[in-house]
């Protein structure tokens, strides 16, 4: 690998950047980002060597396509336009139906890996790239078997190098999965802030009390609107089947504590601890 | 400090017993569970020095209440008449009205103190108890002035030797925020939990695509069934309040993703990343 491109300089364009100049030493990386001091930043903070021309997407082994889902969507069908012969485009989005339909008559689809690693933080932005982001992450593919052989090839050849273990998907399957084990994460967190924060405008000093506990649960309600904005809305069916399951679960729970009923609450909390051992495969956690 | 009694041997009995002894090197610590394998395991881990009898309630220096909330409701009014003269009787339950209405009139109540250590995690049981829990938190004090001063005094004396912060308030101000900080949160982890669990019966594997965001949200959703649902029924008022405020704003929020309102979507989130500033400062976090 001689060259990578990276479109959208945040935390997982820029993470992956900082890996692969560790991979591959002699590895030329530049990017663009919309915003010029994401794009200065990740200059001085070594995540890329320059700002992207256009020639550099014609002779990059890799373009990356790291920005909004919606914005991924709006440039692809250009963007696999202008790139070489031999140059992978990958997108990292957390939707993939809506992508994978884009380019699905591309002449060019198999130049084009769609990916999800299931690496993101709450963190956003050039300043949020670090090391070894993906050591240990699961790499989520779909549709494979569209892109070309020795493209793909390659890519998985890096994956491993990366420390990713990767598992395959049809795009509808990882979008309805994914809304629960993680963009219903994203809702429930945004407005346990919200409501915590609205309270707190007429009852000053209610985080003196808040332990741990809170702090785990609102910890994604710092994450950015412009990248959970568009996927809300793209993933937009099954975020709703979701989101509607946890109101009816929460509504009924709600009426639980209304009638007192200490043997149905215990149960739904008895039975959902079962959680532990499905968090214990995941995390390894004790 | 010479002798003290545990009422309870889980996370936070037994944690405050193991770091009092570190306190007070010759105190004698003795215990009562209602559970014999909770006694007998203290026991084993060096959590207590033997099982509690009535006469230890007689001279022990205090007598620390960590049981379920509704447990400790139904003991104190007996409790109180068991213990010495100079015993002080420290509850340290998640929920404060019930406890301080049940020994408003008690002939001794000024040798009870109404606590509530901010020191919680998801575990519990003995097992769960570990050294310097207390370090850096919070105790929520609600009442203080109907305690006698002598026992007052010593108790704090040792909160701070503990290295905790001390907070007061009303037992009916703390009922209310910490149904916001930290019943809320669970509530909401273990319906999330409840939700993906639900889906996964049907849809295998699901849990492959899980990252940190999906662990840090369902934490809580690990917590003791027998500790917690007693505490959403004591705090009922406050809980459905927050609970209702929580499911409105999931409501309009999902309302927002429905109609594809981009702006309004992006505000909410946008006006919830302030939660940031406010973690910062409760966590030091960066």
């Amino acid at each position: 690998m001689k060259k990578l491109a990276i479109i959208g300089l945040g935390l997982i364009g820029g993470s992956l950047s900082l890996d692969m100049k560790r991979l591959f030493p002699e590895l030329v990386r530049v990017g663009f980002d919309a915003n010029p001091d994401h794009l200065r930043l990740a200059q001085e903070n070594g995540l890329i060597e320059s700002a992207a021309t256009e020639s550099d997407l014609m002779d990059a082994d890799w373009v990356v396509v790291s920005v909004p889902v919606n914005v991924a969507c709006g440039l692809l069908e250009s963007l696999l336009h202008r790139v070489g012969e031999n140059t992978l485009v990958l997108d990292v989005g957390s939707t993939k139906a809506d992508v994978c339909r884009m380019v699905k008559h591309h002449p060019r689809r198999a130049q084009f890996l769609a990916t999800h690693p299931i690496a993101g933080t709450e963190f956003s932005g050039p300043t949020a790239a670090i090391h070894s982001l993906f050591q240990g992450k699961t790499q989520m593919i779909c549709e494979a078997d569209h892109t070309r052989d020795d493209l793909r090839t390659a890519a998985l050849q890096v994956f491993a190098l990366l420390g990713m273990r990767v598992a395959y998907m049809t795009p509808e399957e990882h979008d309805k999965h994914i809304a629960y084990v993680s963009h219903l994460s994203h809702i429930s967190s945004f407005m346990l802030g919200k409501t915590v924060l609205e309270i707190e405008k007429s009852e000053k000093n209610i985080f003196d009390m808040a332990g741990s506990g809170f702090g785990s649960t609102v910890r994604l309600a710092k994450s950015s609107p412009a990248m959970w904005t568009p996927i809300f809305i793209q993933n937009k069916t099954n975020v709703l089947t979701a989101l509607d399951e946890y109101i009816d679960n929460l509504k009924t729970f709600r009426n639980k504590i209304e009638t007192e009923n200490y043997e149905a609450l215990y149960k739904d909390m008895e039975d959902t601890n079962h959680i532990k051992q499905i968090l214990k495969g995941i995390y390894n956690e004790e």
